[in-house]
């Protein structure tokens, strides 16, 4: 494959994590991440100011609590009147869009990010990417985890703790670890 | 209903979050939050003042770890002994009670608040809280998650991880997702 | 048993938890624990100062995001090349080592510390502490809690929010609340 490792990984292949443009791009999220979690909360309104920047978008109404953390920051794209509460986590090594309306509870981790299996492979730094869709008046509960890949329809419902390791349809409700249908529209 | 939304909140209705009121006191809280999350700990000692004074009850030698959060914290009741390690949460629209030598283990989350399932109604901000009343001498392993409503009777055990969305007896020792009764006194 | 309760809890014996010098070295802990999550992430660079002489081990490459929190930070050893990512949490009271090579995701907690089940004792302050072992290349997902007395081998993976109670084998990969093999290598 050829490119550099930030364009194989905005491809969805296999790429190489240890790498000196994809550091540089940590370092930016570190210090915005840092700025959103260190200021007072009067000043820090709805969103620090270098995480606004850096989102691949913010819509109106959206609201983040602190702490927040998060890999690059550039793939979020969050949706009007969306709100994460305190202690979100976000991998974003792919895109990650949160739709209109979407309440995450606290603790709610995201992860787009996978190593290799192969334990020579996972050694040598490879990662492959895969995005998170989440549709508009999705209710996630507080200490969930979504892993890349997934997409969460419109209305669905994650119960508090549950282990998202498949797409869920929409107004569905799942719970569990790993997750299962509890209910559907 | 009548009534302010924040007297719907504490008569167990259900409420509208998206309001005047509750937003200047979760601005309250977040202030009281930032500021036992970033004062020196040898400053802080056993509880940031201002969380100090938000909280309904802080009884003697009642410590908190940082980082903390709640989203009230005038709701919050801590007895006398009892021991939140680091990253606890606690979203406490309704009253949170702990008894007197109850520790609760790194991560645990409180959720009192539980959204509309209606999807409109979700949408227009709907919430409805219902309290978390924990004994004396509970030991809630890290990580663990407590739902609105749930009660855990004296001197039992949750384990790590485990996401308890039923009561628990006293003396019973529970685990899992969701919670399951692992033994009884 | 003779001895200071710290001697009693590097044995492995049963310890009060609730002593002047254990009190101290919390305090250690906690200080350097705040200079690492407060400091700007640029001059932090891989550890914070304390936190790294604070360590029993730090071998070159190793990498702890912020937020970090740990209960001694003395008994923590990490080998070349660890990464730890945001938000994870080890309760130290006895030895954990990390192989080199080895990853944890964000929010993944160690638990070496496990109080007594029966209630006078605990109430007392009597904790036994369980040495927590990783080999080398683990890769343990985001949100996992590992157990006191866990030894992880070389190579395996430990799912995304899993829970272990047990020890996992060289190669294997576990998932789960409690954590259950799905491959061996």
């Amino acid at each position: 494959m050829s490119g550099s490792e930030r364009q194989k990984m905005a491809a969805g292949d296999w790429y190489c994590c240890i790498d000196p443009e994809l550091d540089a791009l940590r370092d930016v999220a570190r210090d915005a991440v840092h700025q959103h979690n260190t200021m007072p909360p009067a000043e820090r309104g709805s969103l620090g100011p270098k995480l606004e920047k850096l989102f691949a978008e913010v819509a109106e109404g959206a609201f983040l609590e602190a702490p927040f953390h998060c890999a690059y920051g550039m793939n979020i794209s969050l949706g009007r009147q969306v709100y994460l509460n305190a202690g979100c986590t976000i991998l974003d090594t792919a895109p990650v869009r949160i739709g209109e309306g979407s309440m995450l509870g606290p603790g709610v981790h995201i992860y787009c990010a996978e190593h290799h299996k192969d334990l020579a492979l996972r050694r040598a730094g490879l990662e492959i990417a895969r995005p998170v869709d989440i549709g508009r008046d999705v209710w996630i509960g507080g200490g969930a985890i979504i892993l890349g890949g997934v997409t969460i329809g419109d209305g669905a419902i994650v119960g508090a703790g549950a282990v998202v390791t498949r797409s869920v349809e929409a107004g569905a409700t799942v719970v569990g670890n790993p997750a299962r249908v509890l209910a559907t529209r």
